[in-house]
């Protein structure tokens, strides 16, 4: 029964962190033990930016698939080093929050790693990927208990997104992570937008009805997909994750709009014509 | 029986797409699948440059390999989202030409993926790798056949490249792509340096009697490999796809001759002397 | 039995190269075969680059991996294509010198690949990557023995590092790596800090008394890990393959202080108060 090991880092891949790791992993876990590289190009130290990258792709996988996420700027600190269990998959990771947006309000079942039950040979200040997450992986994988790997671990640290401010005409958001294409991803879901358009409506809410206006942009249509408004043009739309984003078809919308993560979105009812 | 499902993309790694498609080839595809990153740095939305890539890469990979090329600005409208097989293996992609290089002047047998038929519980309008395409490739390497997931596909979409252009005495083409090294690779291929040269010549073919220019660069000579010419000298060679190359030994053609994709690129044979 | 084949080159990702290579790597080699990712992000051309990777990523594999290493300027000249053994793992790569720091002084059982023993059906003049060292590597993964691919092969090419001086109160030694994160690894290692200490002291080596300075930098304090100095701050340390580094925490060091490698490190014993 073959296990998967999800990699989620702000190593990069020109040092050899990461294929150490992967030679621990596979030196020290079952041979049906496969590695995903999930992402190594997280922003240097962004506990932010790997706990939405997480959030989104934990769901798509499998029961009993562990996830390493190391974005570990405390490492070699009083942090704790955590394994825990959600969602039937189980996650190892330093305790700063970064698998926090993934487990959203569950309580899981916790405990922070000890060296000397994990069994490291040895263990250095600077890189607990290797030397702690990943011979922890590995045990977990052999099918050992988080139990049997440290004590249990309460009040984990959570970090939470910027709120979302409502009136009962406009709504306040932010841009939270600027993708590959230069599209503005925002903290305002497809709830926060049915929620203003039944303020405003008697009817259904109704969705193309809305507008929303980013940095330098003019008030936009809401469109369905990118092939639905004009080449060049700007546009918003509810993106696979139900965040609602701005994006230029066949365009950079970060760079013709001057907007980064930060950057407010603001999405009101079309005015009354 | 191992089933080699790969994967090239425009999606970059920082965002959370590769990671989302891969969780769905896991979680629905069979325990033998494995998923093999090709590429997820093709240029944004660049269609051609991703079907130069998948042109390259896949006579190299075994019979059922299944092959998804997710480079796909038009998601959500009405562009058909294909599958097919071709030369013993599979694909999935958008029907804009992205595989059409690929399939040369091959006429596939080819389906228009039906969302209902292929089972996507949910179908985001800008996702469908993740929603689609995943969906169906795990559907295939399940041993599901094509017909069983849409209607027959006619006519599909095809790019084609900028024509060589031949002269008695030269021909003109242009630079296709700039590799990592900054070696410039053209669309002139062996078979058009052979025809030049036996056009000038009664006897055999000599390639070494040609000549290269591009951008700013002298005449050239052809050489076997980057080695054969001095360190920061830039010669001319047929690379490794048997398409005519410009590179600078040791040094960055791209950037010491100021071409870039587009830039036309002249052979002749050497002038008498 | 599963097989390992690590890859290491410079390859990148945004051309077919790494592609095409795998591809080969499936289609010849048995089915138990597992293609690892170490890096394709090696500096062009940088034999030196990719010889400190491997030697920080080979001793955390499991006997029997094979690892392909294709930083290969010379592709095509008279330098010979090596595979060896070494560590109970198998090794192919150019004669460059690329494998050198992994072997250290060992002597390996060595050949030069031999195409026709391989088995190449072609071989171009500038991709040995994909058309004779990863064939060489499925064949080794069918169990195929060393000496059936070649000649034996003595007088391997090393590459060496800059030294580091050493005065009875002072050590002089350069940077080799700036990583990702910025920070200034040097050819300094745990042993040269414990010399320096001892001839300094009568009693324990006390590394805490030491400081070290590069480029732009005052004398810094060595912290165990990078949480130790406050954020902002430079400081030194043994970093996780026990070579002393210079870092700012929460920062880019290399960025900070001007340094590059090269740039000398220098480390002495802290002045008497």
């Amino acid at each position: 029964m073959r296990t998967i090991v999800t990699l989620t880092t702000d190593f990069g891949t020109r040092d050899a962190y990461v294929a150490q790791l992967k030679g621990v992993l596979y030196a020290q876990g079952p041979s049906q033990l496969e590695v995903v590289d999930l992402t190594h190009e997280i922003a240097a130290q962004s506990v932010l930016e790997a706990a939405l990258f997480v959030r989104a792709a934990w769901p798509r996988f499998p029961a009993g698939t562990i996830h390493l996420v190391v974005v570990d700027p405390g490492v070699g600190s009083a942090r704790r080093a955590l394994a825990l269990a959600h969602g039937q998959q189980l996650w190892l990771g330093p305790d700063n929050g970064v698998m926090s947006l993934a487990l959203g309000a569950a309580e899981p079942r916790a405990v922070a790693l000890d060296p000397l039950l994990v069994g490291t040979s040895q263990l250095s200040a600077t890189f607990h990927g290797r030397d702690l997450f990943a011979p922890a992986a590995a045990r977990l994988a052999h099918g050992t208990s988080l139990e049997s790997l440290g004590a249990a671990a309460q009040d984990l640290v959570h970090i939470s997104l910027p709120l979302v401010q409502r009136s009962r005409s406009e709504l306040q958001g932010e841009i939270l992570h600027v993708d590959r294409y230069g599209n503005l991803i925002s903290n305002i879901t497809r709830q926060h937008l049915l929620a203003l358009s039944a303020a405003q409506q008697s009817s259904e809410p109704d969705l193309q009805r809305l507008r929303a206006r980013v940095g330098s942009s003019p008030w936009l249509p809401l469109v369905r997909c990118y092939a639905d408004a004009a080449s060049g043009t700007a546009s918003a739309l509810l993106g696979s994750s139900d965040l609602l984003e701005v994006a230029v078809t066949n365009g950079n919308a970060a760079a013709q709009l001057s907007c980064q993560p930060g950057t407010p979105l603001f999405v009101r009812h079309e005015p009354a014509s």
